[in-house]
């Protein structure tokens, strides 16, 4: 049903090899001849399998990206700016969301591997990407960004300063005279997570509790519970440090009407138009999502170089919740 | 350098044809054996190339899909509905962002169709479809949502009831006494603002003053001036109806500090959170996005009847700015 070079061929009165060398851009064809094929290419409705084209060439021009959820406002402006990147290089973008597992992480993967993806980017699950590495030697370059691969594979990664980034936060809230500062975080395993906690750790010294930790996955129902069992704690918390834009929207909620000292791990749209505003440490996804596909279609035109660890820095946005006093 | 089907053979010491069978699951192979050709896979990391094998039988399992801007919460929600349909299908999503232009619409779907992906799925930008005629004649089904194709184009659709929204939300503010209700809506040529515009002029019947319509791209600058222009007036509204999320965020920001009684089209994160709650005539982008998924899949699985057109229901949510007075 769907028309062929040959139809093209007939209808513009032409011979296929004219047709296929107008398609294909090549010279040796009359002006007025190229324009009647593209006219009949244009009325017929033909379109060139691009699919076995780019097999032939050994290539697919596609990138696959992995992300945590593409409905997550953080990755799905990472995922756009990869996408901008991806399409400027004349590319499509293939996108899964792994759920935050690590066996959907893996099947991800190795489906738009089988699928012959150039290049890949992802925000690793999983703690073990030793599964990646036949990829890796057979050519497929990936950049690895917000969180690095496992031991053993050796890939560009685009991370921010996260350790540097709770010490800025934890920092903040000690210089507006905080001493009992709790942090929830996202589960330990998670890379992000733990770092963040390690430089609110470190940020504190002598001062931290580990009563005032929380770690967990961001459910509202969980977060609460820990924020009630510190809240009743002989020396309850005056602040906190809340270690994602999920965690810091449940504590809100949580908090609701009760004013507190908060201090949020990324930025999110409205944050500015709370009351008081919600200050923040924010990272930049649009650049971590924008350099990290930069990075890949550094390699996928031939540059073999060491691998490339950018590391993105941080910044504290001050609106008002982060300066409270206790 | 990619391991081939030969070197899992030699490895494992077994017929080509064996692991053959092994990779396609056909019966005649001993389950030593076969184990034996699945270690060698796993040690080689041999990966079938599926991107020639799902050519070969003529589809590509893959769906494209156009949306006005993945960064878009709204956008990125349908998107992440239609991707979870898409994969329970065993199906690739191919995505990319039109930002509301014709031209990169046009392109991006003819590069799409050129990939030949097994259908569509299609947020619009243009108004004018003509030119995916020849691709749904050739078999390749798409399934319009959040807004309808041009003329000529009988495809199904999945759009929310824009005009009875738009009518919930003026009648909620008129019930609260208003009645000099602004409308800040987006550019006339996007069909769900020229329809929610309809609604609220149905709405308002002999109340509406083309003075407090603004219909344009949402530019905070720009919906500022308009507002400021409305505030002026001898008569100025006491009450906003705002057409998409963008805009009422806008608007929230445009009105810092000034009480005035609001609803906005589209719900939002954290709307329960500002003070007052944004009261919103909420639609369901997760229920649009699968539904338009589920419609595409039915059809890839032979369905040849008449174009299904459904219609999503909104309801309004009063959280407080739709409920104070004028």
């Amino acid at each position: 049903m769907r028309p062929t070079m040959k139809d093209v061929a007939s209808a513009a009165g032409v011979a296929l090899k004219t047709v296929s060398r107008v398609v294909n851009g090549e010279p040796g064809v009359h002006p007025g001849t190229a324009e009647r094929v593209r006219e009949a290419i244009e009325r017929l409705g033909y379109s060139r399998n691009e699919s076995a084209r780019v097999l032939r060439r050994g290539r697919t021009s596609t990138v696959g990206l992995v992300i945590e959820d593409l409905a997550d406002p953080f990755y799905s402006v990472l995922g756009r700016a990869v996408e901008d990147v991806t399409t400027a290089h004349g590319c499509l973008l293939l996108s899964g969301s792994s759920n935050e597992d690590p066996v959907r992480e893996r099947e991800l993967i190795r489906t738009f591997c089988a699928r012959r993806v150039d290049g890949l980017i992802v925000v690793p699950a999983g703690e073990d990407h030793s599964f990646l590495r036949p990829e890796l030697d057979a050519g497929t370059p990936a950049v690895f960004v917000d969180r690095p691969p496992g031991p053993g594979v050796d890939v560009d990664t685009v991370l921010c300063d996260n350790a540097g980034g709770a010490r800025l936060a934890t920092r903040h809230l000690l210089s507006h005279g905080h001493r009992r500062i709790a942090f929830l975080g996202d589960r330990p395993s998670i890379h992000t997570a733990a770092r963040r906690l390690h430089g609110y750790r470190a940020a504190l010294g002598r001062l931290f509790d580990e009563r005032l930790v929380s770690m967990r996955a961001p459910v509202p129902r969980d977060v609460r519970a820990d924020l009630d069992r510190m809240l009743a704690l002989d020396s309850p918390p005056t602040a906190l440090f809340t270690g994602n834009g999920r965690i810091t929207m449940t504590a809100l909620r949580a908090l609701e009407g009760r004013r507190m000292a908060l201090v949020g791990f990324d930025d999110f749209e409205l944050a500015d138009l709370l009351r008081p505003g919600v200050t923040v440490v924010a990272q930049d996804p649009t650049s971590m999502g924008g350099l990290a596909a930069e990075l890949l279609f550094r390699r996928l035109s031939g540059d073999t170089g060491p691998a490339e660890h950018l590391r993105l820095p941080v910044r504290v946005i001050p609106r008002g919740s982060g300066e409270l006093p206790p």
